[in-house]
């Protein structure tokens, strides 16, 4: 099932995707809902981020070939995370499949996507173990984690670098049924395809973080957990059109432009 | 004027305090509101944090003692940050006035509290100068930035350190008319004072903060700003209560147990 988020006739929807359609629903995925008869165009409806997270937590390095190339880049001896230690990002910068990247004009050139899978939190959750982690989900989306590399390198924290304000692209929706094992995370640019990796082959698997994470934190719906992304990235520029695609969810397209161009 | 949010009648609701009693509105401060003739004891109602923000931010490093104490601990020659880099807390970690700080059994004795300003965002707000950075806020509260060091040392993150639940003491409510040059914050533990520190003598102010975090962020109603600490911090430990006043707003106190104890 593929939930969707949108605004139609004024209001804030929840909704079930049925091909080229979505069906409103009465409620939402994580308090309870109920079907309606409405029925919609996907077409005739303004998407928006399929979930405002009370958290917003990131995996960060979680991936072998990007901790190696991240430390490549710095002159670093490449170390893997010892931990799942989970990070965080900011609600301000979450922006809807379509929504313009906006680079600010003072960043340099090296703004970078980097295609996540996200884990959504359907249940309030505490003390898991690993076995019973995946239970607490409602299902996963698709973020990318735009980031400018020198405020990453140069700023006390990853505030600009990472939660600039439409750096955190998000949807389009969160499909229930996904087999993780199976899935693909592929990035284009402009049509070009920059990386294929398998979503799932992660340095800590989502259930080792959600155990990690449960021992101290209490999840809520709605919580989502980012999950990192592989491979070198590359910089992005004014009128490129960025996609993730993490095949058995769908696509997340999103134009990019520089602030006073 | 003094903004209380609190459950009532099985409620949640705001209200404005006057004396010993809470006088309830329709509607809150931040989307506007409506006195009512409802007034409670203020005894008679359960405090909830003054507000759960959309994105809770925090200064960290943002005095001079402190970040010299710090550094000192750490074998570290002391440097004080470059630029007012904006960090980040975790909104499962909040609880209120009253409730307990519950330390994990595998924490450390290294557990301690930091008392800190908190400044409340009223309006959205973006690319703000310094001379009209405090336009954007409602008022201020009072937060303990409850830590533990071992943690916060060897993490790649500040996830548990900082944002175990019940490590984010907020409130008691939210003073509209703060003096903030006049403002002292005041740390006791069991009664007994271990800090008294002018409120506003911070490394980066308020309004620079506001003014360089909107150049890249919208600063939403309700998001928080803690403002960091000042001086050295002590223990805390089962059975303690920890108190934060700031003159002119009122006192955080939370008594501190062990899990498992």
């Amino acid at each position: 099932m593929r939930w969707m988020r949108y605004e139609a006739d004024g209001a804030i929807r929840y909704g079930i995707v049925e091909g080229d359609q979505v069906l409103d629903v009465k409620g939402d995925p994580f308090a309870g809902y109920e079907k309606t008869s409405t029925k919609r165009a996907l077409s005739s409806v303004k998407v928006l981020v399929p979930v405002v997270p009370p958290t917003f937590y990131a995996a960060g390095l979680n991936y072998p070939e990007h901790a190696i190339a991240a430390a490549n880049k710095r002159g670093e001896v490449p170390k893997l995370p010892d931990n799942a230690d989970i990070g965080y990002r900011a609600v301000n910068a979450l922006i809807a499949d379509g929504e313009p990247i906006v680079i600010p004009a003072d960043a340099t050139e090296r703004v970078q996507y980097e295609g996540e899978i996200v884990a959504v939190v359907g249940k309030k959750a505490k003390n898991l173990s690993e076995d019973e982690a995946l239970s607490c989900l409602l299902g996963y989306t698709i973020g990318n984690d735009v980031s400018e590399r020198s405020w990453q390198g140069e700023d006390r924290t990853l505030w600009r670098a990472k939660n600039t304000d439409t750096f955190k692209p998000m949807g389009p929706w969160i499909e229930t049924d996904l087999d993780l094992d199976a899935a693909r995370t592929i990035v284009r640019v402009n049509g070009e395809e920059k990386i294929d990796f398998p979503s799932n082959s992660m340095i800590f698997s989502i259930p080792t973080f959600i155990a990690r994470m449960t021992k101290y934190m209490t999840l809520y719906p709605g919580d989502v957990i980012w999950m990192g992304t592989e491979g070198a990235t590359e910089n992005i520029k004014h009128g490129d059109t960025v996609e993730i695609e993490i095949t058995g969810i769908g696509v997340l397209r999103n134009p990019v432009v520089r602030e006073g161009k």
